[in-house]
């Protein structure tokens, strides 16, 4: 939870004429959200969100969320959909950082998601995908498996820290994750970072996906491995092997994986533990003590790549025709 | 800006089942409110706010609280109004806390009040004043006159470590405030906090009064010496002459003031000063480094004291008929 940026009823007004939205009836910093700051922000012609980019996210690549964002609101998969000002432009800046008005999303995270939920969450992840095609810009992942080794070089004391011997069972799960990482399965435009608390619900149905500041051109079958770890373990850390078969059954009930997208997700869904360990690792050590924000523990994904590591349940699910 | 309540979505479902008010279509903690965790609630029959009760606030003055703004929203003045549950209740518990519904509000904070808000922010008083006429529950201002002297015993230290020789000052200001609190004056109901950021305008007109938390039974007069410290000096510490003038002809244009309130005005405005300047220095000192909420500082006010000390501004505007 986070609002960094102070925003006064003067800012606002200055922001608002440069739009078409009408003047501000309500305005309200919401608790949400590490990267940015977020307004709930009400006019006289709708309800939307002022997004203020404040750090991680890089200025560079704001104009390739914006624009995918409206791409995918464009093709009517439901997403924020970032509003021009009078002349044209996603992107604006309030108090010199850089933000966008996106429109409103009703709906409700699932804190913990039911399969039947899984199904719908899955059944999202595949109409994102299929709506993102035809996106012309891209973005490499800059948190893709080839940029582990690196990442981990400065992670090792911090592993050994958290739990001693930590550091050389990572290390050996990297080098296992470099030679079994597929290549040449289907790729495109993956959102990279679909938790639960990043997707709406309306009662059970699939209401809305957001967030998409880590979206990238990857495997599509690796954000079924983000989800499977997201979604698909208990707060016990137990994989819910239930949850998963739902999960898959929805993305595939639109958009059918190949046999070696398959046959690879147990290994896509082990470097997407990989992946969240190594950030929360990273932020782990670099936040200081007391700051507002409390770091996610890595120990979670410490966790679940251990289970990755033995993988029982993953192996008999990816194997499953 | 605060949420301490973490609320999951069945808490959720929960505390909708004892209410009529649908299902929710939207949820979101919101950055406000130091005493109280306060959620935005959509739900299929409108917006609404869940505020819940966290500390400082004592569950035995809720229902005073609760009631007042039912009360006064009935008289038809701008503030939340509590929803009953199904059972008639306006307060209930959310995960072991006490917490209330209340109506949603539309307008926006001002930051720096213009002259022409503060005229409008004094009517509202009045209007808060007058509606409040024939509440029957009492409660006493825990924070008011009587009260300072033994509040300020414990803080001396306190007072000298912000500047060497400010406890000796602030010693002579009570002293000298015990001698001139004016007695006999009309009293009712109060606000006790009304701050611009407790106040919603929509563009410069006065559009509701929140957060009635401190709300208790005192002079009507003292309301306004409250507003007068908070809302009439400008960011740098002057005394704007003007707004003042603006907000008392506001409060008067409902409820005019008699001669000997009008003369007891910078006797009251000094007191709230000495109030406000009391509990931010309690609450500078009590706050742990690295909190997650950091304390207004108790400078301000002192300047403000300091300001009344000499109180010229102050006595002529008081003088004035």
């Amino acid at each position: 939870m986070a609002v960094y940026t102070d925003i006064t009823d003067a800012d606002l007004a200055e922001l608002l004429a440069g739009y078409d939205l009408g003047e501000a009836r309500s305005f309200k910093g919401i608790a949400e959200g590490i990267e940015n700051s977020n307004f709930l922000l009400e006019t006289e012609t709708g309800r939307y969100f002022l997004t203020v980019f404040e750090r991680r996210v890089s200025e560079a690549d704001l104009p390739f969320f914006v624009d995918l964002m409206q791409h995918l609101a464009r093709r009517g998969f439901p997403c924020p959909t970032p509003q021009p000002d009078r002349r044209g432009r996603l992107l604006t800046r309030v108090r010199g950082k850089p933000a966008t008005i996106v429109s409103f999303l009703t709906g409700v995270s699932a804190r913990r998601p039911s399969p039947r939920q899984c199904r719908e969450a899955g059944e999202g992840l595949a109409r994102l995908h299929l709506a993102a095609e035809g996106f012309v810009p891209t973005r490499a992942n800059s948190l893709g498996q080839s940029s582990w080794g690196a990442q981990f070089a400065g992670l090792r004391n911090a592993a050994d820290q958290l739990r001693p011997g930590l550091a050389a069972e990572v290390e050996e799960d990297l080098g296992v994750l470099a030679l079994a990482w597929p290549h040449g399965l289907p790729s495109g435009i993956i959102h990279a970072d679909l938790f639960p608390d990043n997707v709406f619900f309306m009662g059970d149905r699939f209401a809305a996906a957001f967030d998409f500041y880590f979206a990238c051109n990857d495997l599509l079958a690796y954000d079924l491995g983000v989800c499977l770890n997201s979604w698909c373990f208990e707060t016990d850390g137990a994989f819910n092997v239930t949850a998963a078969r739902a999960f898959v059954a929805g993305y595939e009930s639109r958009r059918p994986l190949s046999p070696d997208e398959r046959s690879a997700l147990p290994t896509l869904a082990r470097g997407a533990a990989m992946r969240f360990f190594l950030t929360r690792l990273h932020d782990w050590g670099a936040t200081p003590e007391g700051a507002l924000v409390r770091p996610k523990n890595p120990m979670e994904y410490a966790a679940r790549l251990a289970f990755h590591r033995e993988a029982r349940g993953l192996e008999l699910f990816g194997d499953e025709t």
